[in-house]
């Protein structure tokens, strides 16, 4: 699909998100530098994660909350929105030390490139702890830098006092959701239920309803726009993370940035595996339990598990759980009191969060 | 020394912070609760890191930072402070994740207590993955909500505004300064200099200097106050920091909480390591670089390398230079326009911020 027809392009937002972007990552860059030259990796590493890579999801809907409520285009609401790729940046690259993953947005993992620094310097020590330590504040910095981002965009202090609650709830449900996909893993209960509780959680809400929301309290939106904006937003980020698993699994890794496989390799337990898992029988199950979470998992054995997921009818069932959020989002949407520009960008939004391909 | 003539009891500090956090994490909890059952163990971990330790030495700081200039006493300004323990449990969650450290404030770490979670429910997958995967997420957590507990702590938005920067610029200079200490861990480069600047940015300044500058503009101070407040905190907290240098080879493992040598064990370059370095003849020296930052270093090991520490005058200097560094800030104190009171408080601060006893 040409770029000017996406939906994420609508206002020109991925241009002036990329430039909102580099611009608070040049002034922190010279803060850090001011610190230590030997921050330069740090900053670097930053720019390169967040500048190369990101549909820049989270400030669309953002963008179109505050849009939707009738707010006026400034170059400050996009500065506040751009912010949430600095918060999406931390959770990736957490979650990138927590899976020990090689690679994500088809570069060297954070903590893989760190590693790299290490190995190529003949450090001291272990190069795999150092690559881990390193992501792990290289996280935690980005963390406070999306709050910077947001506190320093422009916008009002009253604009900003508004939209502080649901921010700080949107933060604190990510790393709960985080903990409990972890948990989830561990536990294995492949419970269906719990599966879609964590994904809402670690996903769902962050993506799309909590953006839209933020926007909207940006923009002083009144309690029905905000309740309209959750009808749409709640049942959309349902589907979207659920067509996220369905990537993870049959992503083509081109489009993912992760090889393929990866979600099997790591053992996730998703909606679409806790399905195939209720559906299984006695030699599907033994399967399954056997080579799901093999960080060895070979290719044959990646395509076994897929097999096993499409002969449950798992995939279909996702596939209209799916169907039937989007619609409901749809629905939701339809009924949302704005005007029929930002419908018609919202509507198309629902399409890209959960098209088959990315 | 009994409790009521501590200094950090001033004003009835400890308690009036305790029950600040036990308010704030109840809240918090019950938010957890409300996401999942399953984050009962998230809640009660940082519950018991928080509420079971700490000298509460940086609410102390902020607080006196306040009431030096002039500000009245008030639970919202403790409601701020307290933050601030929230903020330094993020840092050492993560540090001793990136230490692999058994034991914090006497207890197990919070990846070990995770880690044990792992193993007495029989999960699956690795429990030092499991652990260290939670503690990441739950130092996360603790650094979101810092920010929450300062942002609603109920002082005006005027207050927190002239705050802000300062905060912001504390939490960078943080993550800065352990990125800092890790890569002279991995670099070796055993330089008295780089050392001493890495101590002034993980530590230093934002236990002493930031805290007060913090309260001084929470109350509003003026730009020389806020300046006195710099000539005494700035070298009060290189002042900290050595004599946390020593106390981690020479102190007591049932006052610091953690086992005696670690600080050898992990290789760590401080500035007392590094002045021994700088000294050694080639036999010390070579002692030094075999022992330094080997994990299974017996406590044969560890008297070995303290006698090289003794021997070469390392301690002497160091010592030397906590007490010019500690002058420094009494001169800088003596000199800063704030009422007797705040001013002896202040005193005796410093000395239990640099007391050769925890």
């Amino acid at each position: 699909m040409p770029e000017p027809t996406s939906p994420l392009d609508a206002a020109g937002l991925r241009h002036r998100v990329q430039a909102a972007l580099e611009s608070f990552l040049a002034e922190q860059t010279a803060v850090l530098a001011a610190v230590s030259p030997d921050l330069a990796p740090v900053s670097a590493a930053v720019r390169d994660f967040v500048l190369d890579g990101g549909k820049r999801l989270r400030p669309a809907f953002a963008y179109w909350g505050w849009r939707g409520a009738g707010a006026e285009d400034t170059d400050e609401v996009i500065a506040a929105v751009a912010s949430l790729e600095l918060l999406h940046a931390c959770a990736l690259i957490h979650d990138d030390v927590m899976d020990d993953s090689d690679t994500r947005r088809g570069q060297p993992a954070v903590h893989r490139r760190f590693a790299g620094l290490h190995r190529a310097g003949q450090w001291r020590g272990d190069n795999g702890a150092f690559g881990r330590s390193a992501a792990l504040l290289v996280g935690d910095l980005c963390l406070v830098w999306a709050d910077i981002a947001l506190n320093t965009s422009g916008l009002s202090n009253d604009a900003l006092r508004r939209a502080r609650p649901t921010y700080d709830q949107m933060r604190v449900e990510l790393m709960s959701g985080q903990y409990l996909d972890v948990l989830e893993q561990a536990l294995g209960t492949g419970s269906i239920e719990r599966a879609l509780h964590v994904a809402r959680f670690k996903s769902g809400l962050y993506t799309i309803e909590r953006p839209l929301r933020l926007g909207g309290l940006l923009a002083d939106a009144d309690e029905e726009l905000l309740s309209a904006y959750s009808s749409y937003g709640l049942p959309l980020g349902d589907a979207f993370q659920l067509r996220d698993d369905v990537l993870g699994v049959f992503g083509n890794p081109e489009e993912t940035g992760k090889p393929a496989g990866d979600d099997l390799r790591e053992g996730k337990r998703t909606v679409l595996v806790a399905t195939a898992l209720a559906h299984a029988d006695a030699a599907q199950a033994s399967l399954m339990e056997r080579l799901l979470g093999d960080p060895a998992l070979s290719e044959s054995g990646v395509s076994a598990l897929r097999e096993v997921i499409v002969d449950t009818k798992a995939l279909q069932e996702v596939e209209e759980l799916i169907e039937s959020r989007t619609a409901e989002a749809l629905a939701g949407l339809a009924a949302t009191p704005i005007d029929d520009g930002a419908r018609e960008v919202l509507r198309q939004l629902a399409e890209a969060a959960t098209a088959r391909s990315v």
